[in-house]
């Protein structure tokens, strides 16, 4: 099954599945501001546009472009600014 | 807007947006054997899984795994098999 959720009044859109390796979900965000609760070891990556990130830790917002990265732990949380919409694939372990 | 996207009774689901080079979706389909017709010229980038695909002139199936990428042309129909749920991205252009 290909699970339909939306968060933040429908700013964000997420479609979930199972990939060979794990649960996963792919993406859209609307250009804004949110922040974002961890459950489980996340990795994302952005499929198409920009995120900026304040990754748990850290003081200074990050920009990950369109085939980037970054790795946010469990139980944990992660503020990121879309930059116009952005795609991203979300994969948790 | 973030507009959602279901074909061939939700065995496909699909996020449209703007990215900055044109309109693109990202989305996730179930394994299963599907027909698509192009009205614009689209590029198709496996983001995680598997797509199987008999491209337009083409007598032979190929296999695209994640991260590589096929392109159909526009008025033009494609056939894909999906290997385990898989997720794309198509961009239109």
């Amino acid at each position: 099954m290909i699970s339909s959720n939306e968060y933040f009044d429908s700013k964000v859109k997420s479609l979930g599945y199972k990939s060979a390796t794990g649960n996963s979900t792919v993406g859209v965000m609307e250009p804004g501001d949110y922040e974002f609760g961890t459950s489980s070891h996340e990795t994302m990556i952005v499929v198409e546009g920009e995120l900026v990130a304040l990754l748990p830790g850290e003081t200074e917002w990050k920009s990950f472009k369109t085939g980037t990265s970054f790795e946010v732990e469990a139980n944990s949380s992660f503020k990121v600014k879309s930059v116009g919409q952005t795609s991203y694939l979300c994969q948790y372990k």
